[in-house]
């Protein structure tokens, strides 16, 4: 079971579609990015913003207003406060795995250090919030800072939960909303409030956005023992930090006393040797834990286009649907 | 000029008058920082909140609302929030300060570890701008939106200015704002509008705010040499960092060659070495920089009092300007 390059790439279709608002909303973000006082800060932002990430969060929130027929200029207000919340999330969350490497290039911590990037990650979170007050939508300033509240939750819960073998589906469930999901269904809930669209279209598009979320990060975690390098992911990251993701907790469920040692010694006791990663690969596929877990990823993607019946049907919102359909093509 | 405790603490008279709304505060702040998933926040969050700060800056802006006429509830969630940003500074600031203590206990950073202080940082800046919202007041978001920019922005700034001797007054100026009074005066002048007070007295909140914060600063620094055990600082923290502030900046100003080589090995360098600490004092009083920086801290402290002229005169207000005094009584 190989990991195939995907010919068709919904999110570029939806890139192209959303192009001139796209191009507004990387305007805006070098704007608000810069800093009279401190050029550290562009700097260090630059480096981030600019290094070819897919933008998949603005587009959501784009493509949300759009569908729902909004025709004013502030889903570019809204979608640059979205990048620059996962801006900031990406620089601390790299402080705290102590990354070294993002996207293939070195991170802001190794090229600058850590204290630019907790600071500066500060800046863009202010920098979101102001960009949210010219919105002028109480609704919109509520979610993004009731996300960022699940974001940052999120994170400690991982902390303390990832290196525990107690740890079980349901707390892995709200480590993932909150890291990953909070954000996705808040980019898209956002689009449909800024476009006055109907209660039950906002609640289908958040609903949406927490299911993609959701499949998105699990097919992440899934690629950490199954990738290949053209992911670009290294294959066993998850595991040397000891990170319990859904394919380990669902062979930990499993283990015999001898399997359960094992897991204890190498995630809960982080001692690790040379060939531990091959025979966590091979517990994992001794108890399908790999096909459980991809049977889980498309549960979610399922869940995400299903929710957008709700939502007015067009151009855009077929294209949100085949992004929940690429997501999980990852793992063909 | 020794430093002898002051009799009178007129922050603690405002206290007193302001019980019944401090009270409402603490409530409120105990309430927010609960988290259902992540116990971890609270702990961190309690070793802080409860560790006896002064709660000098939720107090401003109770006093600020008070002082306007304000009967409304909102003023509790306004304090709240300002304290909550602090309180996120305060654990972000030890991370990059990599302090071991504060207010005379381990930080936070020590007793668990920068991760916790990084995302708990984050969480209670995104509780913070929840918090806010509550008041549904779009001008009072962007003013904290943008204090909260404004206090990033500075401490990037004091990474890249701090050891470098060509930073002069104005650039210290600029960072003391950002890292203190930026907070301060948003704390006044969020009371003023929430009191939907004139535009007259809102700036004049503004105004002491933003002196009163700077004073407080630049004494902080100025104890860092002038300290003794009473203050709770210890004498030649700053020194030791190699942060350039306004007693080394004048002193810098006045360098023979050999005084400024003294000051580029051990601050720009950081080549410390045993008397280092002494020779520096020395240099400060040879050039009266100790006096001179004293006399900057008055000016701002009369600049604070002066702009309380234009706000509703009453016993709030006179503890306002006892305040101003208070801050600067510490250098007697």
């Amino acid at each position: 079971m190989g990991l195939e390059k995907a010919v068709v790439k919904p999110h570029e279709r939806l890139a192209a579609a959303l192009a001139p608002e796209l191009e507004a909303v990387n305007a805006l973000i070098r704007e608000r990015m810069s800093s009279k006082h401190a050029p550290r800060i562009p700097e260090v932002t630059a480096h981030l913003v600019e290094a070819g990430g897919k933008r998949l969060r603005p587009m959501l929130t784009l493509a949300a207003a759009k569908a729902c027929g909004y025709e004013g200029p502030y889903h570019i207000h809204l979608a640059s406060t979205v990048e620059f919340i996962h801006t900031a999330t990406l620089l601390h969350d790299d402080v705290v795995d102590e990354s070294a490497q993002r996207r293939g290039r070195p991170t802001a911590n190794l090229l600058w250090d850590n204290k630019s990037s907790v600071l500066v990650g500060d800046y863009l979170f202010a920098r979101a919030f102001q960009l949210m007050t010219d919105a002028d939508n109480m609704r919109v300033l509520q979610i993004l800072s009731n996300a960022s509240a699940t974001i940052a939750e999120g994170e400690v819960l991982q902390l303390t939960a990832a290196q525990d073998l107690k740890t079980d589906e349901s707390v892995y469930l709200q480590v993932v909303r909150g890291k990953t999901a909070a954000l996705f269904s808040a980019a898209t809930e956002v689009g449909g409030v800024l476009a006055e669209a109907d209660e039950r279209v906002v609640k289908a598009l958040f609903d949406y956005g927490d299911a993609l979320g959701i499949s998105f990060q699990i097919v992440d975690d899934l690629l950490d023992y199954w990738g290949s390098d053209q992911t670009g992911k290294n294959v066993g990251d998850d595991f040397r930090e000891r990170k319990l993701t859904l394919p380990v907790i669902k062979a930990v469920a499993k283990a015999d006393d001898e399997e359960r040692a094992f897991w204890v010694r190498t995630i809960e006791k982080g001692k690790q040797e040379d060939g531990d990663l091959a025979h966590a690969i091979a517990l994992l596929n001794k108890h399908d834990a790999l096909e459980e877990t991809r049977a889980v990823a498309l549960e979610w993607a399922d869940k995400a286009k299903a929710a957008l019946s709700a939502v007015p049907q067009g151009e855009i919102t077929g294209m949100l649907s085949d992004i929940a359909d690429y997501v999980v093509a990852r793992l063909r």
